[in-house]
């Protein structure tokens, strides 16, 4: 648990417009402490800043006292509530080997899972509704195997993930680009509180941080710092996803990618990371042998396993498919076959299109 | 053009049962023909061969005198009509660096393919209908690029493929498991006429030679072992497909892979391709690419180009969307995106799927 003064030095440290985290570092590692850079005696500061840095390190914004006070309100609201400061014991371990740590972070939940291995779990705010269902599928999967998954609390691919998180055994981890006062989008308000109960939602920004776009691809930093690996769902060409994946390469960790259609543009951005090295997964097993993490027994994979199902719904593709090609693949009469996909299509398992085309519709 | 002795002496040196093609290769290496071979004398037979294989040598197969007289009348038939020996000018160079070069090549049309830069394009015989449309448009892009594209007349990929060659101004090579007085798939009696006199027809199976399942492993041998680079457009795992791409690699060349939905049975193969190495192509300019091949300005890419297209057709999906989806994706007002997309229902270019979904249908 931080001191109050502990708590107001660090704030002033990072609410001082003109030094930014890299200058801050590199005081910390002269002086030890923020309240150590405080004391120290100007000449000392002199060596390692410019006049113009040193002389806004000496006053305070006015702003400062008000936040200090919000944020000492804050952690007293509730057990859960936490700031770790860089040096602190549950300070990520992942995150120091990193290019550029958070100095201070805020999280409400399991501050455990700060320490814990995890897998973030990324994509499109616009993804197709298979995309949405591998995202969840996916994040299950991790979670029987104990891992934990990171993500983002965006629309989309990111909310899929952290649920599909929950549904499992493990748990998850929600790093946000707003102070933890506030919840972006309004749209996920229920699903940051059950993250902020059986999971952790984890920011840097001080409280009363408004979402703002800059911030975004700093927090996608966290997010493959925390993990040991970055997967891709779905992801068009230039995308916050596929920032995050560099990231995560910068960082040494590995990235994962499910592949798609080639028409489709929400799979671009995957296609684009396997062509440049990023793994090509079709199930969770291929992240968990990549990571060496083993699968517990009769865990779902997160992908069909069409050995196991139904022969139709098995030879049925991801593309829609006529009744003959169908026949000549499973080699059942067509009479027979049509009364089958006809049952399938009541249980919602299979769509048929126009010009009698089938096509198979794939949930968890 | 053969002579009727040298057919007759290659014809007797492959019909001979007790000798495979390794054995054969290397008594052509010791005596430096067919002819030479049978006139050497036993004592230096012996030196090469078991007592067993030396008698056989002595003794020509009983119908041998027919199917010399059968391949003559054959050759007679037609100009087009070859029978191309190993160390002929018109043997494909190709083949000679691959570990298992055929003796005898008997080819009908264009004999100058054997040796123009080529790419495969093999896969599932029971394709799903995007899988033979990408194999076409992949292959009349290749067309377009001045590659000729070989394969092996099967149904489904390989016939889009060699239909998709003959529709751009390039051309195409069928190499069959049979003799090239049958043509297997019966189906596909049609395409391989058109291939005879516009493209290639290749066997290295002597005339009257059956479907014999054992012959097109082997068959694929030569498919890769002709081409660049090999692409896997659909294959599930455990597929003929897969054994032509690990020849490919085998033989040095370059394989490619079109990935789909991880639910597809028929993407799975070449998920495993792309898993062990192979290069994910979305779009016929990575093959050329890598090949060093230039595209024409102008010639079809063989995947979609979302920004010169339909806003509303880039933006769906290959899966099944919602309108709000869309709307939110493209940030049109629901009225307006429905009212285009009843227009592009009506164009075939999308379907509606129960549940007020849409997917988009991706033709040629």
């Amino acid at each position: 648990m931080i001191e109050r003064d502990d708590l107001a030095a660090w704030l002033r440290l990072l609410e001082t417009p003109a030094i930014g985290r890299e200058t801050a570092r590199r005081l910390l590692a002269a002086f030890g402490s923020p309240h150590a850079i405080f004391d120290a005696p100007p000449v000392a500061l002199k060596e390692l800043l410019t006049a113009e840095k040193a002389s806004a390190l000496r006053s305070p914004p006015p702003s400062l006292d008000a936040l200090i006070e919000a944020t000492w309100q804050w952690l007293a609201a509730g057990e859960q509530r936490h700031v770790v400061a860089l040096g602190d014991p549950a300070y990520p371990r992942a995150l120091l080997e990193t290019a550029d740590p958070p100095l201070l972070i805020h999280a409400i939940g399991r501050i455990a899972l700060l320490n814990v291995p995890s897998v973030a779990v990324v994509g499109s705010r616009n993804p197709t509704p298979q995309g949405a269902e591998n995202a969840r599928a996916f994040a299950t999967a991790l979670s029987h195997a104990g891992l934990t998954v990171v993500s983002g609390l965006a629309l989309g691919i990111d909310g899929s993930a952290h649920d599909g998180a929950l549904a499992g055994p493990g748990s998850t981890i929600a790093v946000v680009g707003t102070g933890l006062d506030r919840v972006y989008p309004k749209r996920h308000l229920k699903l940051a509180h059950r993250i902020a109960r059986d999971g952790l939602m984890v920011s840097e920004y001080a409280l009363g941080t408004p979402p703002l776009a800059a911030h975004f691809p700093l927090r996608n930093r966290l997010i493959a710092g925390l993990a040991r690996g970055t997967l891709v769902v779905e992801a068009a060409l230039e995308s916050g996803s596929l920032i995050t994946a560099r990231l995560a390469l910068e960082a040494g960790r590995e990235i994962f990618a499910i592949p798609g259609s080639i028409h489709a543009p929400q799979s671009r951005g995957c296609h684009a990371l396997i062509k440049q090295g990023a793994k090509l997964v079709d199930s969770a097993v291929d992240i968990l042998e990549e990571l060496r993490f083993d699968m517990p027994e009769g865990a779902p994979l997160a992908a069909s396993t069409p050995s196991k199902e139904d022969p139709v719904l098995a030879a049925l593709g991801h593309d829609p498919v006529t009744l003959d090609a169908l026949s000549a693949r499973i080699g059942w009469p067509p009479a027979e076959l049509s009364a089958r996909l006809l049952e399938l299509e009541l249980s919602g398992d299979v769509a048929r299109l126009p010009g009698q085309l089938f096509q198979r519709l794939v949930q968890a």
